[in-house]
């Protein structure tokens, strides 16, 4: 009896149950209702500086972020919060996080657990509902290669918070669930994700649930300001910005046909499907591999 | 700023949220889904000799038993696992014993989250179906009181780890969830739960939220036969049947009228609903006030 790591544990968990997407699609009286939950804790997901109120709001927005990549729109949130000690300031501060995230993008806070645990460690779930869910494994050579937002904003506030700016971090470290942008990608996705290992770790993962490759170019890739501004060197930008992760933007595929309407929602194009099972990236006159490595707690 | 303990935070939350009952109603497309969550932690909830599958089946029957105290029907089951290191071997005999309570009584493990994490932490997290969702608050004056199976059981069980005697013990902690007694009763009932913290605050959280008392005969109340065998006391009977809880048997009440129904169910009627919010207990020749005190990890 031997330990693996999480990404071994995932591998042998999926051929057991119907584990690798964002989200489990139920379908219920005709709907299709979205489930997902996800466990964060102190020493892993919290670093020294950050407030009460934003553990709550990226506690919730983790989960939301998985039904935003599965296309769906946020119904409701339940909460486990296990702590040392319930002190009710520190609660209704998180609980203002984990509500003002809801009335950005949707979804309500009805309910959870409490426990009293040695480590602060919160399980948020969260049920939605989607028109047309969107996993992995539909994305075709030729389609385009899409992201929202801009990569790197967690690499950046960790740095942050190392440096003890953890006003600054706080802020970046609340990031906002592309609910709006998963819905009308949705419409059009071919295979969808939230990036939560990193860019390269999704491209990656939706290249082997698709049984396609990719071939994107760097300088196409949106860094986030504030990694432009900390990274100290071009390859420690390219770690912050592809294999940090825990930025939660959306990666997706969508056929060339749409390109036009891509451009209408604000996402960048950075590259596209390829035949061949690897991902390639075009850096200056370089084409190198993309190596499958991510975030790990 | 002071800490608070378990049941005062749970009180404050009240006034902000939808918490209060076992299960969360989430009505959607004309359909009443029901939604929990419950985390669960080695230092407090898995004994020194527990299996990892008994480990499984009792994360999963948790949140189950929550959905029979609501009158529901499990759809799906949602599990968070953190632990210190990932073995195939345990995952799977804790998935085995996860599967195995879903198969007796309705579900299906359908995803989830793994985390690297100190101690072995579990949140599950169940969504149900009801045709019609009892809450806590609906119990009249008149109604029968009425409890399944036998209590005790999760007091003994601790007994017999502490004691070695880790099969005996294990097999009294794997507890069927009422699911089949929870749709029955159901259908009759004006209030309902399931008695996580011990009947006698079970008791006292029915009393207050459908503002009314109980007068219960404990010559009635249904002692688990391990109970009966272990307690060296009438006074210890007494603090593991009414006290311990954890033995997630259900409490509801029901109109006189049912009472045949009752009986054809095989559930005790233990005592009767009174207009007074007082939780008396008639025992030989006395009635006592029960005290409102319960399992507290």
């Amino acid at each position: 009896m031997s330990a693996v790591d999480e990404k071994e544990a995932l591998d042998w968990l999926a051929g057991r149950m119907p584990v690798g997407d964002d989200c489990y699609v139920l379908t219920q009286g005709g709907e299709d209702l979205l489930l997902t939950t996800d466990m964060l804790h102190r020493s892993a997901d919290f670093p020294a500086g950050i407030t009460d109120f934003t553990i709550g709001w990226r506690s919730v927005a983790v989960s939301l972020s998985d039904l935003a990549g599965t296309g769906g729109r946020p119904l409701a949130v339940l909460i486990a919060y296990g702590a040392p000690q319930f002190e009710l300031d520190s609660l209704e501060e998180f609980l203002d996080g984990a509500e003002e995230v809801c009335s950005l993008v949707g979804g309500r806070i009805v309910g959870g657990d409490l426990d009293r645990h040695q480590e602060l460690t919160i399980t948020t779930t969260a049920i939605g509902e989607a028109e047309r869910p969107v996993d992995r494994s539909g994305a075709e050579p030729g389609d385009l290669v899409t992201v929202t937002g801009d990569l790197g904003r967690t690499a950046a506030a960790l740095k942050l918070f190392e440096k003890g700016e953890v006003d600054r971090a706080n802020e970046l470290f609340r990031f906002e669930p592309r609910i709006q942008e998963g819905l009308q990608l949705g419409e059009m996705a071919t295979s969808m994700m939230d990036i939560s290992d990193g860019l390269a770790r999704s491209l990656h993962q939706i290249s082997r649930a698709s049984d396609v490759g990719f071939r994107v170019t760097e300088g196409k890739i949106p860094f986030a300001p504030s990694v432009e501004e900390l990274s100290e060197s071009p390859e420690e930008r390219r770690e912050l910005g592809l294999f940090t992760g825990e930025d939660f933007e959306l990666l997706a595929t969508v056929p060339a046909q749409y390109k036009f309407d891509l451009a209408t929602l604000g996402v960048r194009v950075i590259g596209e499907v390829t035949a061949e099972e690897e991902v390639r990236v075009a850096s200056g006159m370089e084409v190198i591999d993309l190596e499958d490595r991510g975030y790990v707690h």
